[in-house]
């Protein structure tokens, strides 16, 4: 029996990212889980992004997957080291591939990351930049109202424009080339975000990058058969199957919601 | 032994209930939970607002309260006939004060709402407001990128501005009167929303509300000994502690987080 690759992230961003791994390994099963009941993960404390991906995690391993994909980069910023306790598949985050293309691109060294304040208050994708570039400089950016944006649908509105000019006019002062949409949601904005850096900066979106890695870890499949795609969410199955519709526009798969068991206790 | 009022919300948003109910009430024991690991509640489906509001009750309830207050508008909303399933003690939401203060306020029977989405699917401030006042015309509006705004703490920011007017620029045209502020969080934005619906346009706000109702409930407490404070919340305890020290200015009680045990199951 086949195994599925395994996809998680917060909500329904991550789907940029299935749709690049989709695209590129047409033959694998893929399962996707979006925890729509509580996104957004950016603002919430390490702790709580930690508990939370290892929960989602948990169950993609139930459905066991060969891959884990944490589309998620506040998930993958924090909660990787935590993950592979669970497990001995591989686990694949967001930063490392993001980290890797921005180190290519880059020819003076200095280099942009916007995320949510999860991912920037972690460092993750500097410490990772400089890991393959150490004197490069790096200088990050939260951008938190951007996920209520593309959320709300407004990221072709002229309110867009002017949250991105309040956010990104310090990081445009910097004299960067390449700027790390380091939030699956932000390629959704990758037009307002480019308007307003210009066309000198380079932006790197982490979905292009993870497929690269992952072909180096999944032998090439060659039954003929297409793959499925299963997609579980936690909430609002109506909301997530007509926004995944706009971003996969083709085919779509089963989904279903999966309910938390839970009850409060006192630290 | 003295018996607490309890008092749930999805966040730091119920802090201005909280605000009011201290003034009013200053010999009461009040224990606070805020939901901030899972805010906003908002955008989620009914099914999970219930389950999360149940869950918040019944750690409340298991405190040992007298009364339970639904601070957040969108459980008290949608959420309030299953909390009462829960316990025999009196439960008070938002919306009854709510629509009874735009009933008195109302001299033409045109009243405007503005809330989150779930609050506004729901229909629960019209439903109040027509029992009060048969032919009064009810208009509503969502407002969900209100919420991020007062978290990103933009309130006075040109981009509030342009948000607001975005949002409220339907109910201008519509020759209200009266404007609920069906949101614990759009309190803090209301210097703005003033602005933009014009001072024609009184704006109700159920934390003032609320007090009326509770003192029918709670005999006069006399014994001259000042009521204890505790607050819980389920993530962030240093952001709630800055932000509920900028709304509560005074005093502020004991704070720890709780958590909570969580399993994933399928439907």
């Amino acid at each position: 029996m086949k195994k599925a690759i395994g996809i998680f992230d917060s909500g329904v961003g991550g789907l940029t990212v299935y749709k690049a791994i989709r695209a590129a390994f047409p033959e694998e099963d893929l399962i996707y889980f979006g925890d729509t009941a509580r996104v957004p993960y950016g603002p919430k404390s390490h702790n709580t992004i930690i508990e939370y991906s290892i929960q989602n995690s948990r169950f993609l391993l139930q459905q066991g997957i060969k891959t884990l994909i944490v589309a998620c980069n506040t998930s993958s910023a924090v909660a990787i080291p935590a993950l592979q306790q669970l497990t001995d598949i591989p686990i694949i985050g967001v930063i490392d591939p993001g980290a890797e293309q921005a180190a290519r691109n880059t020819i003076n060294k200095r280099i942009g990351i916007i995320g949510t304040e999860g991912t920037v208050r972690s460092g993750a994708y500097t410490t990772a930049i400089q890991k393959l570039i150490p004197d490069a400089l790096v200088f990050s950016e939260a951008c938190p109202l951007f996920v209520s944006l593309v959320e709300e649908g407004w990221q072709d509105h002229a309110i867009a424009y002017s949250i991105a000019e309040e956010y990104l006019s310090p990081l445009k002062k910097l004299d960067i080339d390449t700027l790390v949409l380091g939030c699956t949601h932000y390629p959704l904005l990758r037009k307002v975000i480019q308007d307003v850096m210009g066309s000198s900066v380079t932006l790197v979106d982490s979905a292009d990058a993870i497929t690269a890695y992952l072909a180096c870890l999944i032998p090439a499949d060659s039954d003929g058969v297409s793959g499925k795609d299963s997609f579980f969410v936690s909430d609002n199955e109506d909301k997530f199957a007509r926004i995944s519709q706009q971003i996969l526009t083709d085919q779509f798969g089963t989904l279903s919601r999966v309910r938390l068991f839970e009850s409060w206790f006192q630290d």
